[in-house]
């Protein structure tokens, strides 16, 4: 079977917002085994509303739309649909008595706008919105299943997630799909192909199939099962099959599902009780701020620096002025004296340390934009690695801070005791 | 006249990428007054590009395509371009010769898929791109245009900005448009709207219009002018209403066009030689990463700290734990005493200081989740200013560094002597 998503927003045309509604639904679809085959995004206006309904609805066996359902709006999602399905927009008592308790407990006057939120078309099987006032709608017509959501990314996502994925799973009698990914980096999408292309041919003969999600300096491998009948047995083959990929490429396996670098580095650091600190030049503090992007950082992050002129790098990290002239300021030594230096000034367990050149200035033969050298300090002493990234400034700061989280990630792994 | 846009691509379809093209082209149009009506996303399928080329034919004057040009896809766009305009795939010599020249150059060896990209349609006129392999391609059918161009962002971008827009704006005899935006901060989209709606009004005797473009934490201002005949008149209006607005909303006003807070702050602190630092705490070395992100920071930027636990505000700034202990660590006094502290250890002209309770966890009754204090120390002494921003961690560092940004900048300018 195979859906197809309708986006509807005038702001989503004049590129005022990105549709990433899109990719989030067809991410989430694919995880329950339904294919979204086609995604077609129109104005605010009635006509186009209708003619996209009646186009996905000959192609497709369900409909997602989202969007044009705000108290602001001129209610022509709502019209719409009433007009297509042949019904007409009614007050839902138990909707209206919803937004009005979200109002009292907010202490905001409820306006009329608010009000017409609760009428909905009758015909429709009203899914409740937890996080905001426009209401979904479920129809069918002609065997197609529409539903049409929020455009609000926070309010369509968890309305997906708590109401309407079971509900199309069990509407659609979707076989049971069961699904591990495991996330990679420091390795490119070919190379790691190349590594694991046995691994990957051997999953065919247990009905295993594997896609490639790359993303900036990641690859996530996702191992998928469709129609699973015995789930603990599925659950040991996959089991199996991950501790065979682990004894090919276990130094680029840094987590699995939701993991990132930052939160695996986050959840070793607080089962050992070990601190970080950072010294970041040509990162800027991008890794400061990934690292407490995490919730409940401070358990393990005490601070850190960033040492952007040289002369800081001496002053606050206690760097030799004379090893910087000797080896250069882009150097594994001016790297690893700066990862010692906030050591032993922060007083953590951990220090990385980061100098290089982002571009799109600051190039020299030797050492070419895109040059970084990441320093890791602890009590195994110090030491350091040279990557050779791009020429744009943006992507270059991204990869040497992923680099250096997951060099510290490695680090921590190997001097475990 | 109205463009649909047909974006190719299974990865947008299961979720893999964002589709950030079709928003960049709906800007880039309407910006030289063609309207997007529709845009389409579909898989690398034959069929499925053909129903689509014949379905935007048939309601646009333009239509446009992105993607399935890579040398590793199965040539299927180029391939249904063939079908659908009755023509073949021909090798294209100056294409080869500019595709193999790129190889030498970068020292790489030209594989097969690499010389196919040179093979295009015989009837298409060749859209150069400067910054990959795959061409674009121009077709006429029926009074349509037709322009196939390459997915990756990088090149579309730099394809449509400088070979497609003035093509476009010839072919279509596109009447003159100038926009001038105008960039705030600090103020809501409504109130707004009540700020200047006397100013809005006075926009359309001079026909002139007016686009709210709200982000988070901004609101750009757009004024357009469509069929513009005498240019130096035009902009002499724009200039006079724009002198009104600032009379109106000066303080919120950042910047114009392309600029950010941290490049308006980058420009004034290099005009002055003036220095900046930061020392952060909920947020974490996101302004750092901020100030960093424009390339030459160095000249203003020497470094900068992050202090996210209680004791490295005292060790690393200088804080008085009496001070904390007396008004807590999230209070205008630890804001102030953390920009002091910082701007005397850094040697800097100017310091900015953040702390606040991100979330999830922290809130008290006194200070919930959200309170962020920021202080800012320079010559004219210290002072600081509380926000209270949302619930949601990741908006909360995002407004509270936004915020910090914009009270620095409104300081250099009080304090410009």
């Amino acid at each position: 079977m195979v859906a197809e998503i309708i986006s509807i927003g005038d702001e989503l045309l004049i590129g005022q917002t990105v549709n990433t509604n899109a990719a989030w639904i067809g991410e989430a679809l694919n995880k329950i085994g339904i294919r979204v085959s086609r995604g077609i995004t129109i104005a605010d206006e009635h006509d186009e509303i209708i003619r996209a309904l009646a186009e996905s609805g000959a192609s497709a066996q369900l409909v997602l739309l989202t969007g044009g359902l705000g108290p602001t709006k001129d209610d022509v999602t709502k019209r719409a649909l009433c007009t297509y399905f042949n019904t007409e927009l009614v007050m839902n008592q138990e909707v209206l008595e919803r937004i009005t308790e979200m109002f009292s407990f907010r202490n905001i006057p409820l306006l009329e706008g608010n009000k017409s939120q609760a009428e909905l078309p009758a015909s429709c099987t009203v899914i409740p919105n937890h996080r905001g006032t426009a209401s979904g709608m479920w129809f069918e017509k002609n065997g197609v299943v529409y539903v049409s959501m929020p455009g609000v990314p926070f309010e369509m996502e968890h309305m997906m997630e708590k109401e309407l994925l079971h509900r199309l799973e069990a509407h659609f009698k979707r076989p049971r799909i069961l699904h591990r990914t495991i996330l990679t980096t420091g390795v490119g999408e070919s190379l790691l192909a190349e590594k694991i292309a046995d691994w990957e041919e051997s999953l065919r003969a247990e009905n295993l199939s594997l896609a490639y999600l790359p993303a900036p300096g990641l690859v996530k491998l996702r191992i998928s099962v469709y129609d699973v009948r015995d789930e603990e047995k599925v659950k040991a083959v996959i089991a199996e099959k991950e501790k065979q990929l682990n004894a090919l490429i276990a130094e680029h396996i840094y987590g699995y599902e939701q993991d990132t670098l930052q939160s695996v580095i986050a959840r070793m650091l607080t089962e050992r009780q070990e601190t970080v600190t950072v010294a970041e030049s040509c990162t800027g503090g991008t890794i400061a701020q990934m690292l407490t992007s995490v919730a409940g950082a401070s358990v393990y992050f005490p601070g850190s620096l960033v040492t952007y002129r040289e002369e800081q790098k001496s002053a606050l990290l206690g760097v030799e002025p004379t090893l910087i002239k000797k080896y250069g300021v882009v150097s594994g030594q001016v790297a690893e004296a700066m990862a010692s230096g906030a050591r032993q000034r922060m007083k953590t367990d951990w220090a990385i340390a980061t100098t290089g050149v982002a571009g799109p200035a600051g190039g020299t033969e030797e050492t070419p934009v895109g040059t970084v050298w990441i320093g890791i300090a602890g009590v195994f002493g110090v030491k350091s690695v040279c990557y050779q990234f791009g020429r744009r400034r943006e992507f270059n700061i991204l990869m040497a801070a992923q680099a250096a989280l997951n060099e510290l990630r490695k680090t921590l792994i190997a001097q475990h005791v």
